[in-house]
């Protein structure tokens, strides 16, 4: 089992996750970018994912609805900088907030064969990092990374 | 002469101005948004601006170099959003710094005329943060704060 290590420095708009994956980047940097693989995996056990767009290249765009039992939630953002199997940089908005947008860099380090993908989140006060982390973020993230570990093994 | 307040908490990622112009949220934003008119004023006295793309709508590219005395310096960045006359999201990068990609939320508040326009920024550490300041990015600003009064009074 692989751990998901995720810092939450108190009084600081910074979130940092790390995480490895038994497969080489070039694997994993595919399953977080093809439009096919990415509803696979993103989002918690129970949810359906839906594209509306997911153009995973420099200045591209992406968008997509979560569904579950409660309703439905909209995600957006935009790519400043995709390096292939390097690195990400990307913002992220959720609609129910929408003054706060976060910008998040991945990193993708070869571990020869495997990878460790390092995620910075970063956001534009204090008071909507703690909110993002209230919202359960936690919980979803390690579902996402368990998915994506079955997604990776196919 | 209008006043550009710059507040730069110690120990924080963040840098938030405050100006105020006198001319309307339409004719502020224009200013800021079309290519033709940004070259105008965007920099320090004694640069030249060349626009390599300005694409001022969501989803859209910028890429921009400053020319002076001591040579090249290249910006880009995405738009995350843009709200005509009331906000635009967008990232910001120098090239010499390609790791320490920064978001800025700008908004056009409507003051019966004149118009407050408000610049919220957060890096990716408070090192990149201290960096920025230190690079004399507060005198290019009040410069280009200038400059743009000027434009707006043509």
């Amino acid at each position: 089992m692989n751990e998901t290590t995720i810092t939450t420095p108190p009084g600081t708009p910074f979130i940092d996750v790390v995480r490895e994956f038994d497969a080489s980047p070039a694997k994993v940097f595919r399953a977080w970018t093809d439009p096919e693989l990415v509803p696979q995996w993103l989002g918690p056990v129970g949810t359906t994912m839906t594209l509306v767009e997911y153009d995973a290249t420099t200045g591209g765009r992406y968008s997509y609805v979560h569904r579950d039992e409660s309703g439905e939630y909209s995600f957006r953002g935009v790519f400043h900088a995709v390096v292939a199997n390097e690195r990400i940089v990307q913002t992220f908005q959720y609609d129910g907030w929408p003054d706060d947008v976060s910008i998040e860099t991945l990193t993708f380090e070869d571990l020869g064969g495997r990878t460790r993908v390092r995620t910075h989140s970063v956001f534009p006060s204090v008071e909507s990092r703690d909110a993002m982390i209230e919202s359960g973020m936690e919980h979803g993230l390690r579902d996402s990374m368990s998915r994506l570990d079955e997604v990776l093994a196919r």
